[in-house]
Order: structure tokens, then C-alpha cells, then sequence
């Protein structure tokens, strides 16, 4: 019934015994006369989704998690893990090889600093850490008397003989129609910005900003369709584009080197070089740019400016095109969404689905729109306590049979050409308890909040991060992430800089789309999350004395009544569901099944007759 | 009918030519080879209420007001204010002399740029600013080639021949009834902060943290019971006092010098450098700590660390004593407010009173208590426009008559030894119109969001500010000011570090008192605020999963009725309403005389029967 899907099943390998790879790492280091070395999982762009060629935690260790950093000394080694991953952890690597340490509290410089002597030589790869790692890297080894040595090549992958080459998968074109805004706008808006900032130059270190400057998506990572890829943009003069030129059809690169100077990633360091001569200031973003970039830049006579990347502020804030493309993208989705909701209340309450049948299933109706380019994530499918675990994904040997009276959280999302969707929804199988109806009426509550929050032009995410708690707090509960990220277009689903969350500081400015998704977790017992995308817009109010800005909700997706309380909310609360019910019928029913139509317009039905 | 009040009418005196008084300044400058110097409104300890002795921007300019700065140089010389008093800056000062520039934006250091030329030398005074103000000073000296230059003694004070003597007003013991901890309890949790914070010793620059930590009180300043003085307290050894002897009594001399040696002011430098010899560490608060004491520091071979005080950490948060203090003293409070509340529902709608009328019936109100030691700062009443004016402070020339239709702005607090309260009702004089009242409702639903709060141990005020501004966002308006300040045990209305504020990122600990402010200005016609106090304390709530917190409202003063539109609140905010009534009623009832209490039976009928 289904063909190959964009997601996996297969569990991390466990327990491999790598004890060869170590010694033969081991035996490099001395011969570079290093005592030590820090591996982090990450490329040179700190991505969140890391190709095969620089998977170089996962080959020496045996952990495959998605964070993690390793350090090896002579006489001992540590593998730096966050929560969510040190049972796997512990699965994974070999114990009597490895300690398995916090990554986040207590930091790993803590243990360096312990176990760090006078006199050590602790190596790292300065294109795999941001300056300001390095710095910290730099003040442990300061405290032990050690010395923190960059060195010029990864001596993992001296060792590491069977290590893939890095993608070459190709790039494609994200034309006017998608885009909405010539290269030529978009780079007219940079050097401006650069001028605002006093730089010569800037590095645009992240993929995500090079593929929006030039308009073209790639295929080099899974889930988000990023050309890994560099570019220098000059306050005057041409930009330079650093790519594998394997990667691009002839006419990629003619419509690139309209705007651009094309070269490969090898060219970039002594590119960057020419650039900062004669002490050009050249902006380096803090988040992304490697500390090999800063160094480049000092050696080259340059100062390199440290600072958020201005191609991150200008993305975020989505154009005509791009608005009308999410609008499209999210109608498309919710056809998928509603015949897989429809599909979950036919199918589940008999017990007949496991996890994976539903991943499978939600991917298939998302694959039959015929769009589908990726999923925006591996969708996350938990059923009963498995909807407790907030990073849960799936596996063969974690696949749990959705039962009655468990709820399934389904957090998912599609990558089409017009728009990146990310949706959760919480569903009843069969009868709920009154604890669950509580708990998601009041995640529900939180919801509408946000969805209906009226704020002046320069709120930020954390101004109106507590009108998602406020009613989980009233009960002592809460729950332990952000209230929404902002989500790119056909872009990452988690894009920077604003965010809803009490570290969010960034304004919420009209055009920004960003998820709205409170949740609820019983460890052991049931997940419950509510996520719509929500696109800022101006508000309109009579009388207003000053610029005011709300939220058009985009997802389109029936939300459980099943786990509804309705004499817990307000008439405003029930009115804004019902309302948000309609509008979800509406839009979609044309477009549906006979029996999906029947199942969306009993879903929808008004809360209040 | 009234005795001599803490509170004056005159108007700040207007146009004084003081061209004689600049001349000789500038020609003292000349006698010290200083081309220019900066005149700040403000003491050595950044006081919010300065001394007659230190008021040298109101002798040398004119202006009178509470937030200032001057600078002079050869040919031209610019007095800074802000949007408060620009108005009254261009009354009280010679326009002939002196240009009127913004205080905040642009900053005084933009002119500077702009004005100082290439070995210019501007001189200032190190006592009178912190060591961050100095570095902006110095910052924009150096892009202007210009020196900044320290000077060892005021030059104002050289040619302000009759400059009034220092305050030496009377300091009194704090004694364990009010203040519930020994000042030997006091010390051993300062030493234990410089533990953690590494400190070998700190200095207490703030007069409020000298007064807390060795409980007394003084009265060298308006409206705050300040003894201005200075401490020492090193992590081993006897701490050091610095006060003029003339405020002591032998029995607080008896009773400081039990934990430390007590000296006069002008030993503090002597001192402090022998402290820092040797290369101590020494904390210095980075709000109040005058860049002299970081030289000082530094000359001595020290090594000044800015931080926060940790004194006002531990004084925010109030102990049990100072918790019973704070709700006696708010009852106590709330008779004279019930007696003014009454007072002036019987004689304002006539036309009988005017502003100033208000308040010298309050503050006698609040005298006939017994216990008014002072008023927490100039109350501010403001009938119909002035009440739009968010710092208005009457005059005897600004003195308005109170109308039918009016509504009346009333924020005050008294000064009682066990506790200081601040308190802000709005009063309907007459009929309010429809859009009075649909704005009070919105202030009221704000200010009971925030009472109502529920939030996890260790949320900042920054996290609910947004609960208070939520109505009137929705119909596009909101207050310029921010929800809630910290509160002194009797000592500074104004006290950090935590407040309500999108700024206010420091956790809200149970014990601290915050007030809860939120408001509506219609310029030209009316304002609104609804203030009470709030102590925060534990909320117990069955089936927690974590600490919470919540608060308790200590002010006891029913809010105005006639200006609440009870079809526009939830039942839940009309119940909160109801029992805070049904609370101030109970309290005070039984002190009352017969008119007030039948007055405040009726004042706190429930909103629904």
C-alpha cells in the first residue's frame, strides 16, 4: 500500500564496538602531538539536519542523537549528551570507552576543566565551532593551564577511511512565482542593511540565507531543501557564491551568475581573504559562522564584526508571494490533514493501527496532493505515554499499537514548492478520561489566547508568551518549551529570529509566520499539544491610538471536540473555535470525498448549537 | 484646618538670571584649564531624592526638575531634560544661555561628539556618576579628540558661595519589631553572596542597603528615610560605616558600632583603599556606585567587580515581620483612605475642592493615623486633563478646581514605620461618559489579571506584564509606563531589582512586594490607574507538578463602581472584585466613624447581588 516514504523506521545501531576506531583516533592525535580533541555533531554551518560526511560523532562514538559532543584525552574520553538522550546514549556507545556526561548543566567546559592537566594540547576544528564556543573552549583550557590548539585538518577524518563525500544533490530554481522578489530586490535590501550596520561585507554562512538571497533550494540534507552552499555580499561589487559546482544545471548556474560570482566551497578562503584586506569590517553571524571564518578574516588584516545575520531578519518576514503560497500550501495540507484525521476515527478505536501505520498513512495523503516535496520533519506519532516523550520519534522497536482511551499526538508537517506546513494535533481513541478534557481544554485555552492576541507593532514572542500558560498555571502545570518558532518558506520549519517564548525577543513584525503550540505532557501517561502556524498581520481596530498586529491562523485542521470542555472557556474562547470550525469546513469541504466531507462536517460542528 | 504638610505647592521659581552665576563658572574652569564640564542632576549615591546641598543643576541653570543634566563649554552650553520637562526646562532656564536638548534620545553624548573639538578637555565629577556613565562620557570625548578630565573638587562648588551644608538628619534604630532579622543575621547572609559571588569585599554605595543591613532609619532626604551613608563589608573582619557623626545618638552609635567600625564620610576613601590593597576583589553596585569608588579601588591595587548589589536582592524580599508590618500598615492606610474616599464623594461633585484640596485632606487623613512618618513622594491628583499627565505634581499655579464629569487620578502612599504603601484609585466626579468606563473596565480586568496570577517559581515580572495590557490591546491602546515597581519596607516607594515590565527579567521571589499599575491617558481629558500592592506568595493549588506562586493584595480601598461595566468582565474578574470588597469592608469596618462606614458599605456592594 505505500511506497517509500520520506521518513524511517530503523533504530539507532546499538553497541557497536568501536573500540578500533577510537585507539586508531587515539594514535592520529599523538602524532599531531595533540593530547586531546573535541568532536562536536555538527557541520561547518550548524545545521540542524548534518549530511553523512560530517557525521563524525556518530562514526567514532556510535551515538546517532541529533546533539551531542565528544572529547577525547589520552587516558580517558566523555560523550556530552542533553536529557533527552541519555538512555540512548548508554545504548549506544561503550561504556568502558566512554563517560556519558551532561551537555547543557554542568557544560562540558566543567569537565574540561577537571580533567584537563598543564601543558595539555586540546585540538579542535575551527570550521565546526562558532567563535563564541571556541571561546569558551578557549577559557577552560585557560583555567587548566592547557593549551586550545586549532588545527588545519580534522584528524577524524584521517582515521575515518570510509567516510562518504560530502552531497552533491542538486539545485533548483525557487522562482518569482514561489519567491516573489527578484535576486536583485533582495540584495539591494542587504547592502542596505549592511550600510545601516557599517559593514564592507558580509558572510552569509548559513545555507538558509543563501538560498533565499539567490532564490534556488537544494536537495544535500533531509527534510529541508537546502543548497549547502556559502556567498560573500560586498557593500559594492559583485557577491561570491561558493558551491559545488556538481550541483548545478546550466541553467542554475547562468541565472546565478547573473547577480554572481560562482566558485566552489574551495575557493572560500581565499576569497574571504581578498575581501577583508585593508581592514574591511566583515559581518560574521553569531549563530552560524564557523571560528575559521573570524580567523580568515583577522589574518587576512580584517576585523571581522560579529552579529545576527541581517539575511535572517529580512527572511523572516514573508512577502505577498510568499503569504499567498502558505495560504495555498496550508488549504493543500489540510485536504491531507482531514482525510487523516477521518482516517485515525475510522480506523484506531479498534485497535487495528500502530504508530508507524499512522506516520505511514499521514505521509501517503500528504504524497497524494501531489505536491509533496519532503516532510518538513520526521513526524512525530505518540501514542498513550509515548505522546509524554516531546522529541519522540517512532522506531520499529518503539512502534506502539494505538489502543482505546489513549491519546495519539501527532506532530507533523509537508514541504511543498508554495510553502512549509507544521501542525500537531491530539486525539481522542475512544473515551477520554476528565483529566485529559481538562488538561486539553486548557492547552486549548492557551491556543486561542495566542491566536486571538491583539498587540502593538513592536510586541515581542516573550510579551506574549505567558497568555499560552496562563491557564495551565492556574492549575500548577505547565510545560517545558517554547511556545512557537518561526518557520521559513519551503525553508526550515524551525527559522530564526523570532520566536514565542520568554527568551524572544525579537519583534513580531507583519508577514512573520510562527507556530503556536502549548502542550501538556503526563510523563508515563499522555502528550497533549495543539499547534497552528499563525501569520502576523495588522490588526484593524476602531479607534486604535496606535499600530496594532494579531494573527491570521493558516493551518487548517478540525481540532478534537471530543476533548473539549466547553463550560471551562469563555463565550469569546467558543466562539473563536467555532468560528475557526467553519472557516476550516468551508475552505476544505469542496475539495473532499463524500465520506471525508461527512466526517469534517461532523468535526466542525459548533460547539454551541 | 490644615497643620504644615510633608508636601509643598510652590511652583518651581521661573526665568532667575543666573547669567552671573555661569560666568563665574566658566571662568573657574578657565583658572583649572578645563574647557568644558558636565553638571549632572544627581548625588554620589544616584538618589531619586537629592539633597539641597547637591542640587547643583538647579543653582547653576534654573531648572528644578528631578532628572537633568548640564554641559557647558566655552562658547555654548545645553541643558539635557526629558519629555517631562522640556516645557518647564524652557520657563525656568535663560535661553539666551543655555540650549534645551533631549535627555534619552538622542543621548547628551551625540552633542557631545558633535560639539567638543580636538583638544577640547571636559572635566567631571567622579562622585556624581557611575562608572558606565563615565565610559559613554569618555566614548564620545575620544571620537572627538577631546580629553575627559577628573576633577579632585567640584568647581560649583567653588563659586556656589552660599551651597547649603550636607543633611544631618537624626538616624534611628530599625528594631527587630519592624525589621525581624539582626543585622548580625543581616551580615552573615551578605558574606555568604560574596562566597558565592568570589568578593573579598563589597561596598554598600546605595544609603537604602546601608539602612537595611545594619537596621536604621535617618531623615536626610524628602519622603525616603534615608541616612545617607556609605559601608564596607569584607568577607572576613569587621565592616566599616561611613556616616556623619552628627546624625547619631550615643545609643545608635552603641548600636552600629557592635558589628562595625563607625567612621565619618570623609574616611572613605582611606579606607576603601586599604581594603582593596593587595589586590582585592570589590564589588560595586553598578546603579548607584560612583566611578570615584572604582578608582579608588583601582589605585589601591585593587580589582573593582560591577554587579548588582547583593543587598537588594536580599531586601526585596521581605521576612514574616516585614510582612505583618506591610499589612498593618495598609490597614491603618486604608482607614484614612476610606475617610478621604468619602470625603470626597461628599464634597467634589459640587465643585467645592480642588486638587490641592485633595491632597491635604488625604495627607491629614493619613496624619490622624498617628503613625505617618511621611508621605512616600508628592501625591499626585489629577482632575480631568491633569490626571492624563503621568508625573503631574499640582502647583498652586496648575491648580485645578475638581468638576462634575471629571474624573479624578489620585496615587499617594504614606511612610509608617512598619511599612510604606502606594496606592492609586480614580474617582468619578459626577457621571463618567460610556468610554470612561469601558476604559477603567479594561484597566480593572488588567489589574485583576495580575492579582489573579498564577505563575511557576521563578517567572519574572517581564513574563506577566502582558496579563495587565491584554484589554486594553484589544481596543488598541495601552500605558507608556511600566505595570509594577518594587516596594521598600519602610524605605524607598521605588526599589529594585524586581518589577512588572517587559525589562523586568528578575524572578518574582514570595516575600517581595511589587505594585500593580496598570492605566489609560487620554491626553487633554482624563487618566486612569488602578494601584494596588501585591506581596507575592505561594499559591496552593491541589495536584501541582511544581512550585507556584501567586499574590496577595495588601491595599485595602474599594475601586470606584460607577466606573466598572460589570457586562464586559468574566464572572470569574466580577468574583474577584466582590471578594476584595467583601475584604476591605471586613477589615476596616470596625475602625471606621458611622458616615465613612455606611460611606464604605456602599462603596463595596457586590457588582451582581
Amino acid at each position: 500500500m505505500f511506497e517509500a516514504l520520506f521518513q524511517t523506521f530503523e533504530d539507532p545501531e546499538g553497541g557497536v564496538a568501536l573500540t578500533a576506531r577510537l585507539a586508531a583516533f587515539r594514535e592520529e592525535l599523538r602524532r599531531r602531538n595533540l593530547t586531546g580533541f573535541v568532536v562536536p555533531r555538527a557541520d561547518q554551518q550548524q545545521n540542524e539536519y548534518v549530511p553523512p560526511s560530517d557525521e563524525r560523532l556518530a562514526w567514532l562514538t556510535g551515538f546517532t542523537g541529533s546533539a551531542g559532543m565528544a572529547v577525547v584525552l589520552r587516558d580517558r574520553a566523555a560523550l556530552f549528551v542533553d536529557g533527552r538522550y541519555t538512555l540512548q546514549a548508554g545504548k549506544q556507545v561503550d561504556p568502558a570507552a566512554w563517560a556519558i556526561t551532561p551537555l547543557v548543566d554542568p557544560p562540558p567546559e566543567r569537565w574540561l576543566e577537571i580533567h584537563l592537566t598543564m601543558g595539555d594540547r586540546l585540538g579542535f576544528d575551527p570550521w565546526l565551532h562558532t567563535t563564541a564556543a571556541v571561546e569558551r573552549l578557549s577559557a577552560a583550557c585557560a583555567k587548566a593551564g592547557a593549551e586550545l590548539v586549532a588545527v588545519d585538518a580534522n584528524p577524524v577524518d584521517a582515521v575515518w577511511t570510509e567516510r562518504p563525500a560530502p552531497p552533491v544533490g542538486p539545485v533548483s530554481s525557487h522562482g518569482p512565482e514561489f519567491s516573489g522578489e527578484s535576486e536583485a530586490a533582495k540584495l539591494a535590501r542587504i547592502r542596505s542593511e549592511l550600510e545601516r550596520l557599517k559593514l564592507d561585507a558580509v558572510v552569509l554562512s548559513d545555507s538558509h540565507a543563501v538560498a533565499w538571497t539567490f532564490n534556488i533550494r537544494g536537495s544535500d540534507v533531509a527534510h529541508t531543501p537546502l543548497p549547502l552552499s556559502y556567498a560573500i555580499v560586498p557593500k559594492d561589487g559583485r557577491p561570491c557564491l561558493f558551491i559545488d559546482g556538481r550541483k548545478l544545471s546550466n541553467s542554475i548556474r547562468d541565472q546565478l551568475e547573473y547577480y554572481a560570482e560562482v566558485d566552489g566551497p574551495e575557493a572560500l578562503t581565499a576569497r574571504l581573504a581578498d575581501f577583508a584586506a585593508s581592514g574591511a569590517a566583515i559581518g560574521l553571524d553569531s549563530a552560524t559562522a564557523a571560528d575559521a571564518l573570524s580567523r580568515i578574516v583577522t589574518e587576512a588584516g580584517g576585523k571581522p564584526v560579529r552579529g545576527n545575520d541581517p539575511v535572517a531578519r529580512l527572511k523572516a518576514v514573508k512577502n505577498d508571494t510568499e503569504i499567498a503560497g502558505a495560504r495555498a500550501a496550508h488549504q493543500r495540507d489540510g485536504v491531507a490533514l482531514a482525510r487523516f484525521l477521518a482516517f485515525i476515527d475510522r480506523e484506531a478505536p479498534s485497535g487495528a493501527l500502530t504508530e508507524i501505520d499512522a506516520v505511514e498513512a499521514l505521509e501517503t495523503f500528504r504524497r497524494e496532493t501531489g505536491a509533496l516535496r519532503d516532510v518538513s520533519f520526521p513526524t512525530i506519532a505518540g501514542a498513550g505515554p509515548n505522546g509524554a516523550i516531546v522529541h519522540y520519534r517512532v522506531s520499529r522497536k518503539s512502534n506502539r499499537r494505538i489502543r482505546p482511551g489513549d491519546l495519539l499526538l501527532i506532530d507533523s508537517g509537508g514541504q511543498y514548492q508554495d510553502g512549509t506546513t507544521d501542525v500537531t494535533r491530539t486525539i481522542a481513541i475512544g473515551t477520554p478520561t476528565a483529566e485529559m478534557r481538562d488538561r486539553f481544554t486548557r492547552v486549548l485555552r492557551g491556543h486561542i489566547a495566542i491566536a486571538r492576541a491583539v498587540f502593538p507593532e513592536g510586541t515581542s514572542g516573550a510579551q506574549i508568551d505567558t497568555l499560552a500558560r496562563q491557564f495551565l498555571w492556574q492549575a500548577g502545570i505547565d510545560f517545558e518549551h517554547g511556545t512557537g518558532h518561526g518557520v521559513g518558506s519551503y525553508l526550515s520549519v524551525h527559522e530564526g529570529p523570532a520566536r514565542i517564548s520568554k527568551l524572544g525577543t525579537t519583534p513580531l513584525k507583519r508577514g512573520m509566520i510562527l507556530s503556536n503550540e502549548p502542550g501538556y505532557y503526563k510523563a508515563g501517561d499522555y502528550g497533549i499539544r495543539i499547534e497552528n502556524l499563525e501569520l502576523v498581520t495588522a490588526a484593524e481596530i476602531a479607534g486604535a491610538e496606535k499600530p496594532m498586529n494579531g494573527f491570521e491562523t493558516l493551518t487548517l485542521a478540525p481540532i478534537d471536540r471530543r476533548l473539549i470542555d466547553p463550560a471551562a472557556m469563555t463565550d469569546d474562547e467558543i466562539r473563536w473555535l467555532d468560528a475557526y470550525h467553519v472557516r476550516v469546513c468551508d475552505t476544505l469541504r469542496g475539495t473532499l470525498d463524500d465520506a471525508t466531507r461527512s466526517w469534517l462536517e461532523a468535526a466542525t460542528a459548533p460547539l454551541r448549537a
